[in-house]
């Protein structure tokens, strides 16, 4: 009998649940289930407004989505109970929501529903910076350890500064929560009936670390009294490692699914790392590129290595034995868009009209018809700030070399190509720290549907890209994961590298430096550079502007 | 009886001549006429083909526009010949044709009319940029004075690099030339029937200074053997003085103009110099700010001092007795243009063609609800290089500042701030070295049809800017040179301040400064001048950007 495992992907606005073959990892079947309160960023559903910088979600939704795509990828392929040998998931992160001792969502109770802090926090809730100001004070003055993994500052959508928000705003409602957990541990916990924390959410984003633990007592009290106790709903006992099996499906919910009670439920992970294993990323110096709006650097190593400028950083974090890093940019496809709807003339817009293509279309074109450093230009691509290396993100952008024959496609370009010497100067800084990198493997819309793009990258960072041939990568590796937890004897595997090497997507493309184009990058680049260390300065000159 | 007095502004694309009352100085008729052949940069009118960076004329279309402007300005008023005490003329420079003895233009033989040198090289002829290279190093290497005359580099611009372009390429031609003139001074030299060479030519454009002459002849033959000779045909023993008389119509020609033989024909000026008169400048510490595609500035002073990044400068060059400095910037309306051109997106078109504005007003409306810093940009205006105070046409411009949020019409403001802060450095440059500036007046399109912009330079600068209610300032300011040449015996005046004074039009408007915008244009200002500082350097990264 063919095994197959399920792989469900908990995204901003939706999750995406696969059906995978145990045996090779093809794909049979995928179902998108959208979340119907999507993000509540004005109000809650009671109307209640919220303020400036909030992002909340409402845990039905996850439920509600959990239970319609399952059940329809099931369908789809007629695939029965018993050959499905597990289940895994991964979600966003930190996505926190505080919950009673039975599990149920604060926000559930007729008695919370008006309270904002009983919600849902997205990953993208920027409520808390205040809270991470006092946390970073108190963490610089007592030089504290956390802060090497975290790139010398914890930001503010981190698991503590989202806990501290609640601490200080409502404090009787974080009183009444048994525990605050992430969303996807939490949904792993109702799968299993028993409460689960995974150490690839504990680490990235609680600053948990595999040896060290959460952070200290005293230094807690100190960013804010009552802190300590605090924490207390937020940790654990016991981590589960990443690879491994969280429990099974309870007899309730393995209904609600359409699976057997038992069926092996994996331990989650970050929605984004689970693309690590789906795109067959699984040896020390891998590194895992994922291009969207904004971009995310997953980095496998041996050593755990204090690296500036990193996002976060994990022992154990997405394959056991094995540290990842986490960096990024944080405006990449962001940046394109900006610019097609603040720059380009009206000229172009009826020309790609007529062609019948794509205004980002028309402009490649006319952008892969330059040669690298022909327009004379260099930007800083920091129009959202800089996430790494320089984790600042009150930097503006720039852009030098204009002149009166300037055309716009020069301009696109130049934009693509700053992106890619950001990239380079986070691999530099990867590299200048100890932590080699090997293969660079692309996932991400961008990935797949932008050759030049891709091309520019391959040529400055003088290094072969490979891009994933799967449209799904996190899914998929959440099915890995769910073979893996599931174990051999039961059709699965022993180990979660044994599931990446049978179950690995092929590779689609590989993108190739040119020598020629590298060789200009390259000097390019050094005055890329040269702008960045000059500008990117905590008293920087675009800061000064800023605060005009 | 009243008398009148004609002035004729001979522009780029087109002649324009202005009749005025000679004693108050009121326009009661102005004609335009345009060249048939314009700007000749691809071919001769017989086909033969240019050079790339060549900009030609044709004398021809200069008579033709004179011969029409003229009698249709008599013919609009009905004024008769006898009262007309005087014409005069201004023209663009440094504007060269080589003509014969009997000065007819060489290119009007028919043995010459295939080669490029028998015709007009126009003031924006580029076609002498190694011949000026040239000129510079051998300047350098000398020490010569010149260099201090022209802000520290001799432009290919210049009369004497395009007189090294002759002789270089086409020695034979330059030999049968007997004069080599500026335009101005040839059309001058018809009406009069005498060589006449202004001052104000001489002194800005050929390196001729009223105390040390022209250049000397071991500096030139080391920047070109043969060239102290072929000077010959450039230089003259007298050089008029402006505001002086240069001679009485000829028969022949005041009966093509319409116009009694032996009307005083005025010593010529530069077209934008005669804005200076034209304006109501007559003071020292006067400055006329000329805003059109360029900027030009004219300020007057009591001494001659050496100032860098001044583009040119002459004692008795526009009013006698004062020191006329030359300085301006290579790109004000044009950067706007090519932001239009290049940067508005189609919604925008589309919202001003639906309000019935241009896409300049528009923007304008938008940009104008902006405060000073708000939108966190500051510009480098190099478009097309800097002219003052760096001289260096290599150098683009730059952008900082830009975020998710950067609208564009904060990009149009930032870029005309860049102006005025442009500005301010010349102005700053011109105060550290000794040169006061008290008055400044504006005038050209700009400075009349966007309020905006004026309220900005204001505010960056500082100081009151007076808006010249003339529309033709420089063929107003020619009319007076006219009155000043017929003398007061003849119902003009005896100096050029007389007219100037007693026919000066009025303020239309001042542009007061608003404290509170100056104060946070200080700050801004603040990082312009680093950032031009930074980057204005000869081993600028921004020129390193283009070397790429």
């Amino acid at each position: 009998m063919e095994r197959y495992v399920i792989g469900v992907d908990f995204g901003t606005l939706s999750a995406r649940a696969v059906l995978a073959n145990a045996e090779n990892g093809r794909v049979l079947a995928q179902s998108v289930s959208t979340y119907a309160h999507g993000v509540m960023d004005r109000s809650l559903p009671d109307g209640t407004p919220l303020e400036a910088n909030w992002a909340l979600q409402s845990p039905q939704d996850y439920l509600d989505a959990l239970y319609t795509a399952v059940p329809a990828v099931l369908r789809q392929t007629g695939v029965l109970p018993e050959a499905v040998i597990g289940i895994s998931l991964d979600f966003t992160s930190c996505t926190l929501l505080p919950v009673d001792a039975s599990l149920q969502p604060l926000c559930f109770e007729d008695r919370f529903r008006s309270r904002p802090h009983a919600w849902v926090k997205l990953w993208k809730h920027h409520g808390a910076q205040k809270q991470a100001d006092r946390l970073n004070a108190a963490a610089r003055a007592r030089q504290e350890p956390i802060l090497d993994w975290f790139g010398g500052k914890i930001n503010a959508e981190m698991a503590i500064p989202k806990l501290m928000q609640m601490l200080q705003e409502d404090p009787a409602l974080l009183d009444a929560a048994a525990y605050v957990l992430e969303a996807g541990d939490w949904l792993c916990s109702i799968l299993t009936g028993t409460v689960v924390r995974s150490a690839c959410f504990a680490g990235f984003k609680s600053g948990w670390q595999k040896e060290a633990g959460y952070p200290g007592e005293a230094f807690l009290e100190e960013a804010m009294p009552g802190l300590a106790a605090a924490l207390e709903k937020l940790r654990a006992e016991t981590i589960s490692p990443v690879g491994s099996r969280a429990g099974g499906l309870t007899a309730e919910q393995a209904e609600k699914l359409g699976l057997l009670p038992g069926t092996s439920v994996g331990v989650p992970v970050i929605d984004a790392h689970a693309g690590v294993p789906g795109a067959g990323i699984r040896e020390s110096g891998d590194m895992l590129l994922i291009l969207g709006t904004s971009s995310c650097d997953l980095i496998l190593n041996r050593r755990q290595i204090a690296v500036p400028g990193v996002f976060g950083v994990a022992a154990d974090g997405i394959l056991p034995g094995l540290v990842c890093y986490e960096a990024g940019q944080s405006c990449v496809g962001d940046l394109f868009d900006w610019f097609i709807h603040n720059w380009v003339p009206g000229a172009y817009e009826a020309k790609a009209k007529e062609e019948g293509v794509s205004i980002h279309t028309y402009l490649t074109q006319k952008a892969s018809a330059l040669a690298p450093g022909e327009s004379g230009l260099v930007a800083l691509d920091w129009w959202n700030g800089s996430r790494s290396i320089l984790n600042d993100a009150a930097l503006p952008g720039l852009i030098a070399g204009m002149t009166l024959k300037t055309k716009p496609e020069e301009i696109y370009r130049a934009l693509i190509e700053a992106t890619a010497f950001g990239q380079r100067v986070i691999l530099e800084s990867m590299e200048h720290s100890g932590v080699q990198t090997g293969r660079i493997i692309a996932c991400g819309g961008i990935a797949q549907k932008n050759p030049m793009l891709m091309q520019i990258y391959a040529d400055v960072l003088k290094r072969p890209i490979f891009v994933s041939s799967s449209d799904q990568a996190p899914a998929l590796g959440s099915a890995m994961f769910a073979a893996a937890a599931a174990g051999k004897a039961n059709g699965g595997y022993d180990t979660i590298f044994d599931a990446i090497g049978a179950m690995q997507p092929d590779f689609a493309f590989c993108y190739e430096p040119n020598e020629n184009n590298a060789e200009v990058y390259d000097r390019l680049y050094g005055i890329y550079r040269t702008l960045h260390d000059t500008f990117g300065t905590a008293d920087s000159l675009l800061k000064k502007l800023r605060q005009i």
